[in-house]
């Protein structure tokens, strides 16, 4: 399945309606949205769909990113902005390649959109395997959502259609690689341990901490067992030959 | 200087807005609007510009396309809708990959669109030298007016910082290729001649066959010596021996 579109806090309506039209146009259906405004499915919204609404009627709401990225394989986001943060910086023809095989086997990748005013936060950067950056003009580079959604559903579209794209293989099984909330888990484990072994420390640096740690690992591709095994590492760490030190599975 | 967006027909405020943000995210200042609404540069056009007051202050309206096209070397036309015309159709990667090298030396380009509702007419279509065709789901294939402008901007803004456009060179020198005033001025004499001269009928195919014949030039690049040539061609063919055997200027 194509991937996933994720716009997290879009302020606008019409921005909604707008990227559930550009999707369609290329082919893509599926929509999630973190904290939308209440009344974001309105006359207007459709209107601007110009009759997209598979994609709307289907649209998935989250509280937060975390469950709206639960069942993914892999994150991506978008940004405009250059930040300090350790990360793949690629375009999004780079994206479309990389990631066509990939959903083609089965994989579900995601792409967050942060809102329309202030872009993503750092935070949910820590949370992504590579930022894509739109190509634009530097002394105008404020992009509307729909149309940063448009070049990344453009250019996933085109690539689909490609063969290069299809003759490109993954050269290890795919079926077990870890989702978003495998590796979540791993990592509210390891920072729940490191704060309560004082790690996390001063406090007013315990954010930036922690979504450095959060960024190391979110841009390693791994597999179920190697999150189980990491997760062990950590419990066998912390507890060692104690009753924990084998694999726990997250609580749901 | 980049290529020249047309909007024909807009019936939007809005789009226009739009489309002068996405033109000036990719680099693109100059749109030319020909029969837009009267009220078109309002407060709400501005706001959706979000700041691409360069564009909308520079736009320049027309009362038909052959003014607004007047000046420019090479004309290209968008549409989702396949068409009987005898016409190369390339994809947005294509043709701007094809024009990059052709303006970056000099030539002047510009890229029609149709109205939101309905598309370009088929008289516009024959005054084109190749008619774009942007990829799009074959089951949802509106696209917005802004996003099929913002597709054709954004392949245009990245041929042209692409090493493999600048390296490809023209094999001929492009200075005295003909502008479209030329090659309509040759067509209207064309035209007219064979009007006075009865082959333009039954009248109601006169349209058709006007459409038919300007389509054939339209497609050929032409130096401004070749068009002269051919405003002699008529000429001596229509008045052999005569006074007006030598081609003339259009008058201006």
């Amino acid at each position: 399945m194509f991937p996933v579109m994720i716009l997290i806090d879009p302020q606008l309506g019409r921005n909604i309606g707008n990227t559930a039209r550009a999707m369609l146009n290329c082919g893509l259906q599926e929509l999630r949205l973190v904290r939308p405004p209440l009344n974001w499915l309105n006359e207007n919204t459709r209107a601007l769909s110009a009759g997209a609404d598979i994609v709307l009627d289907n649209a998935q709401c989250f509280e937060n990113v975390e469950s709206a990225t639960a069942d993914l394989h892999r994150l991506y986001a978008t940004t405009a902005r250059h930040r300090d943060m350790v990360q793949e910086v690629m375009t999004p023809r780079h994206f479309a390649k990389t990631v066509t095989p990939l959903y083609q086997s089965g994989q579900r990748i995601g792409v967050l959109f942060g809102p329309e005013k202030c872009g993503l936060e750092n935070d949910d950067l820590g949370r992504v395997k590579g930022v894509i950056k739109i190509p634009v003009n530097p002394e105008f580079s404020s992009f509307n959502l729909s149309q940063a959604v448009l070049i990344l559903a453009y250019e996933i579209f085109l690539a689909s259609s490609l063969n290069d794209s299809r003759e490109s293989h993954l050269n290890h099984g795919n079926s077990d690689l870890a989702k978003k909330e495998e590796v979540d888990g791993f990592l509210d484990q390891l920072l729940d341990e490191l704060d309560k072994a004082g790690y996390l420390r001063p406090e007013h640096k315990k954010s930036i901490m922690q979504r450095n740690l959060r960024n190391i690992f979110s841009r390693i591709d791994m597999t179920s067992q190697e999150v189980r095994t990491l997760r062990g590492v950590v419990s066998s760490l912390v507890n060692p030959n104690g009753i924990f030190s084998r694999p726990r599975r997250r609580p749901r």
